[in-house]
């Protein structure tokens, strides 16, 4: 039906909860209590948010206490999965986890799943996806674990405060108000009520102390690093030009990028522009990183919509700006409630494994089909945004980024308009008026086959055919809930 | 099953919903073309809330454009009616109008509903107990229509701006969680995105610019004001020194009070005591007034947990604490969550119009029939608080006001724990640990049957017999759905 059909009426699933007694108390000593007082049991759906990114210790000690519990046939459904979270390769050997889900995952165990460790399909949504999943139905958790940087003993939580703050709750949110059972884990106990309160206690069943939820050094990863590259840089500067030629850079401009380290540099220069132009743009959105604090606290957005924070300056900026927002995952992204923020961006500057001829983006595997991440919010942001602009090398370590066929569809080419390269600008011919603008102001165009051709060349011979059969190992799920790809084993 | 039954696992109702078009718009020009895009039908229930108070003109605005519509049999589901919505009586009248609920009903439409004007029965449920009726599904809403201080084009609410500013929108969020269309109707648009969001726009569909949403001035209602006359004085020195004497008056003490004016006079007495014995509270809990953010602003309390600002003071005490923590409708009161923060108050002072000899409450009909007001969150909190205190006069304008029986049963006797009148103070019978802590703090005691007997003689006779039969016009709902009382024709 493409990116952008009608779902027409829907209707979301009823939520089963345990109302709480009266005098009833939520504290519970450990995590095995937690299990135990849930009713977990085999064949059961957890969920994890990602919000300490790769200083999470909640997941892992949550699925060891399972483990010990002696459960079995465990599904994960994640937010995202880093490489802390390798321990979970042990778990499925040992038939504890049969089932994953996650938008993104990275690491040890995205190796493994690529080799097909897993008998069922890892099943691959996006960030508006699975909120979609989740308040549809088609998800159904069992168990929410909540990492949570500050809660009160009845269950009220933010991450605003605490040793591992984190800002934003926007992923455990949605996971909240769709599980059956919740359970908020945290390092930080405070007294009643935990304001300002970001998950509130009508929506938590549970709360187990534990010694560390995580490494707050950590939640910035290596994608949240700008660029130092002059090449990347010189793809990020284009981009921005290409912005600022589109006629959206206008008062009120809306943006959002991803944490690669060129879209990181692409914002510096957009910014730039803007303080030139003198536009004052109305929001940035994501996952924020300090580059977009700077340009919120320079006046250039009068807001920042926030799901996430990336790095510690974005958990700051929540603490202390009144319009810093957090939004759920579902007000973020997802396709199926009455308006999503990715709807009102106007541009969007996102990273790319591979792009193919027809603008189709995948950064879910390498070419070598081994799983290295995922769409994240990415195929959200570029359905949602008028402008989706997507910024690559055309090659990388001896491989075409510009191909004929990408390894795994992630992002379709609809939702895509212009491709960003050290080897020219290519505009989707869906937007022909487009290209005329850039080209009046001064950016040459080159056709996207040519991009291809010429990322062939110096990469130095033909890209490696996609695998063809094989064993599925992950399941690509676009933002609607469609199958939009598969992987095969590696 | 009685006040505190476990109601075991629950299941909420799905919601039917409508997913905005990735280009959709949701700014239409008046309220006459947001009933048809909503597709408005005979036989509909719509929604509002009243956080406006007696200063509502978006209620009388929609149901006017309901009636040029041409529609009929429309249900109006509404959190409380003031005398400001009196027109609603010429809807009932031409038929547009057919059935009412809400927790509360003053003015003329309460005298008009007491003597019959609707076929059927009208339903009065509490605050918590509507949260409840809406998320079970019992509450059905095809339409809500928000009264949005501020607003932007694509839906985001807040109540925190805007000329007619009122704070929380806490009975708005339940009614836009649960309705199948919610309509934003404003007199401020702002800029997007209408930072700090109190309703996200993933939660809105359509936004209805009108001239007034009301008067801010009138949200103050005449129930806000605290007492001057002495004897109610004394009566809240008496609540505050039972209080004192209970036990729980230590750090950590949360409290909740109505807005009568006795119950504003106690707050103002417990707070000196709270200052005197160098007492921290956690949180005071309500809608909330200004004598309860002095105490607030004077350290007596960390945190105010706020459903509805009730004054001017609280719309600015909101904007400016961040502590000022708003809260649904579900979160302040409803018994069918995981938790909500009447669980949490220690002690409440609340008012009657008569009380009886089981301690049962009536806050909704006066002794002669006539319909005076509701539960709102009464029933509510005394279910919640770990120590309820009533407080009245024995008699008011000639009638007793402890009683053999209520005229109707709002808050039932097992809920309630003291009562306090200007005849003495009276301990509920299923409490004689709390009458031996108030005898060992020198305050004496009396039963309520002699309470009860003084009233009567000082009302000069024998209480008017309650009316035993007649049409219903009211059902009264308890929190939890059961029917508790009802209410014949006047």
């Amino acid at each position: 039906m493409g990116a952008f059909a009608d779902p027409g009426r829907i209707t979301r699933a009823g939520l089963r909860l345990h109302p709480a007694r009266r005098d009833g108390r939520k504290l519970l000593p450990d995590l095995d209590a937690a299990i135990r007082a849930c009713g977990l049991r085999d064949g059961a759906t957890i969920s994890f948010h990602h919000h300490l990114r790769n200083g999470d210790a909640v997941l892992n000690q949550v699925m060891d206490a399972v483990a010990r519990a002696g459960l079995r046939d465990i599904t994960v459904a994640a937010s995202a999965l880093f490489a802390v979270h390798a321990p979970l390769i042990e778990h499925i050997r040992s038939g504890v986890v049969t089932g994953l889900a996650a938008s993104t995952i990275y690491g040890p165990l995205a190796v493994a799943v690529s080799h097909g460790i897993l008998a069922r399909p890892v099943l691959m949504y996006t960030h508006g996806g699975r909120a979609r999943s989740v308040e549809s139905g088609d998800l159904s958790i069992d168990v929410a674990f909540v990492a949570a940087p500050v809660a009160d003993s009845y269950g009220n939580l933010n991450g605003t405060h605490g040793r591992a703050a984190c800002g934003p709750l926007g992923y455990a949110v949605t996971d909240a108000h769709g599980a059956e059972r919740v359970v908020a884990v945290t390092d930080t106990i405070v007294p009643y009520p935990a304001v300002p309160i970001e998950i509130g206690q009508d929506w938590v069943d549970f709360v187990v102390p534990v010694a560390s939820i995580g490494d707050p050094s950590l939640i910035v990863s290596g994608t949240t690093r700008a660029t130092a590259d002059p090449v990347a840089l010189g793809i990020a500067e284009t981009a921005a030009r290409v912005i600022a030629a589109s006629g959206l850079l206008t008062d009120g401009f809306s943006f959002q990028t991803g944490a690669g380290g060129a879209s990181l540099a692409a914002a510096a220069y957009l910014g730039t522009i803007m303080a030139e132009r003198g536009v004052v743009g109305s929001f940035a959105a994501g996952g924020i990183t300090a580059g977009i604090v700077r340009m919120f606290d320079a006046g250039l957005f009068r807001a920042l919509m926030d799901v996430q924070a990336f790095d510690i300056d974005a958990v700051d900026s929540f603490r202390r700006s009144a319009a810093h927002q957090s939004m759920s995952a579902s007000m973020y992204a997802n396709p199926h409630n009455r308006g999503c923020v990715v709807n009102r961006i106007d541009a969007s500057i996102l990273g790319a494994a591979e792009i193919d001829r027809t603008f189709n983006v995948n950064v879910t595997t390498g070419t070598d089909g081994i799983i290295l991440g995922g769409s994240g919010g990415h195929a959200d942001t570029a359905a949602g945004a008028s402008l989706t602009l997507i910024t690559t090398q055309l090659v990388a370590r001896s491989h075409a980024k510009v191909v004929d066929d990408v390894t795994t569809v992630t992002t379709p080419g609809e939702t895509v308009d212009v491709l960003v390269t050290d080897g020219g600008v290519a505009v989707n011919p869906r937007h022909p008026e487009l290209a005329d603008r850039l080209r009046a102001a001064g950016i040459p165009l080159v056709g996207i086959d040519d991009l291809a051709a010429e990322a062939r060349r110096r990469a130095g011979g033909p890209a490696r055919p996609r695998a063809a059969d094989g064993r599925i190992v992950a399941v690509v799920e676009y933002r609607d809930g469609t199958v939009i790809d598969m992987v095969p084993a590696a």
